[in-house]
């Protein structure tokens, strides 16, 4: 059977690949997302955004002998509508209600174009292919930079009213805890994407031992591995982000009754510094039996979980392109 | 088209109707569920009360004219195996792993007989003939003496991994809070039920004016009754309840993108006194666009919501009884 050409668009970098119908990625390739305020970046607008894009997906492919393809599969930072896919992710402004599905779908005439939010995808992946394989309810989270998530139940992607099921970021879990971007208040995300964790740590007397890194993604990791090193204000910032975690999967096997969670992104990394907090808080909170028999994991394709997601909207769509919206 | 024999068990009452293909309640009879430690009970044990059960739908289809029956559908007080329904309902100390679906199928041979926790069945009556009538995503709750409730994605009933989908009463509302019953703290339950404001109320200085009333629901009218006389203990009481299941709907939002929550039970009665801090919770902690959508409205059905939901089970098993497990 023929690849799926798969997509996996963020702020940080746009990455494709050719995903065969087990799943395998067997071909890969990215480049950095161009970044506007950049000395290189020319004016980017929507339509240069659009050219590389198209670069990479023409060279990938051609490289790879021109494949006839099973059709498009991509992942985008939301929001975006669905399955319209006119996206507008937060971290790529100069794509505002850019449509996205219009254009691969001329780009590539004939064949499925799919596109779901990024972390629906990642959660896609690791139901399809990854630590929820062989589950009915899985939920999968990425806790990163942000913290979003995908939801499947009975077996298939739950999409919601408008393809916005599986914001597990949003779950409120201390209700007059830190403002949140989304303009709430106490969401899990507030509390423990990586930039948070690295501001509470701040104010807790923590500094970066290298400076010369970038805010973000970077300080959250040097954060993780001081706590490894057993720094105590690290480490505490890793309790205060698993505990958060763990009352979030609580509330949400007791409304959605789990079978898994598969937890990835940079901060799931760390371990045992937050999966041992994490649990704690979970068992406190999750008492009744049903809600106790959940297992919560890492996740297990790491990177590519995204781009193996993707796929599956066009390889596995009886299960992740479903319902009266899907079209 | 035959109607549904529904039931309803409960610990207050055992009910039944026929219910027609439209939904409408054609007849209906209902008798106090027996009480063992009443002096009356003689003793009361599972097959005691299985004979009152036996009893009160023999004759209430013996008194409609024995007409043909398409099934029998059922809403149990949890919890319960599911979909096998051997039921251990927490108010019914009677029936401990009581095999209730294999009774009523040795009782009416040759007809489908569904079982399925009591507030799910509230929440699937409300989904198919009341407030959330023609919209896929609905979460149904019960504010009552405990908080039940039940989930439809997609245009289906969730069940998730064991039957026990749509636990709203247990989303973490206040990780700090209250102790609850199911083992935790915080949950919306441990916050939000009758017995529970009435206790908060209480520690206030509220008493109630007729001290003669039986404690839990009776207590919880009442404290509705004296808020809505401007009571201002009672009022907080409301204030207290309606903040608690504005967070928890936010997050079951931010999680499951619905169309509509609907709130039934005795609390709701309390309208604008519960709604109103209800609404206020709810938009300060969903602030998304997708969020902002959701429709909360009272629950329209009524004290029939949960036999209307039962016979559903059976003339729309499509969106009712599905998935792997349902049998």
């Amino acid at each position: 059977m023929d690849p799926v050409l798969a997509v996996d668009i963020g702020g940080t970098k746009l990455a494709a690949a050719l995903v065969e119908p087990g799943g395998r990625v067997a071909v890969y390739d990215r480049v950095a997302t161009p970044n506007p305020a950049a000395p290189d970046a020319g004016g980017l607008d929507a339509e240069g955004l659009w050219r590389t894009l198209d670069a990479l997906l023409g060279k990938l492919v051609t490289d790879a002998g021109s494949p006839r393809l099973a059709g498009v599969g991509v992942g985008c930072g939301g929001p975006m509508t669905w399955p319209a896919a006119e996206v507008s992710p937060l971290n790529i402004p100069a794509w505002r209600n850019f449509p996205l599905r219009a254009r691969l779908r001329a780009r590539y005439p004939g064949l499925p174009v799919r596109i779901h939010n990024d972390a629906i995808c990642v959660a896609v992946g690791e139901h399809w292919r990854g630590a929820g394989r062989g589950h009915d309810n899985v939920l999968g989270m990425v806790v990163s930079t942000g913290v979003g998530g995908g939801l499947v139940l009975g077996g298939r992607l739950i999409n919601g009213a408008s393809g916005n099921a599986g914001h597990i970021g949003h779950v409120v879990v201390d209700p007059g805890g830190p403002p949140c971007a989304c303009g709430g208040r106490g969401c899990l995300e507030a509390v423990a994407r990586g930039p948070g964790l690295v501001a509470w740590a701040r104010e807790q007397g923590w500094r970066q031992g290298n400076p010369g890194r970038l805010e973000g993604t970077a300080a959250g990791a040097e954060l993780a591995a001081d706590a490894r090193r057993g720094h105590p204000v690290a480490s505490a910032a890793m309790r205060r982000a698993g505990r958060a975690i763990g009352i979030a999967i609580a509330s949400a096997t007791h409304l959605c009754d789990l079978d898994v969670a598969a937890i990835g992104g940079g901060l799931s990394q760390a371990g045992s510094l937050l999966f041992d907090p994490l649990e704690e808080a979970f068992r406190t909170h999750a008492r009744m039996e049903f809600a106790r028999r959940v297992r919560i994991v890492p996740a297990a394709l790491g990177q590519t979980a995204g781009l193996v997601g993707a796929a599956a909207l066009v390889f596995a769509q009886d299960r992740y392109w479903t319902g009266r919206a899907a079209g």
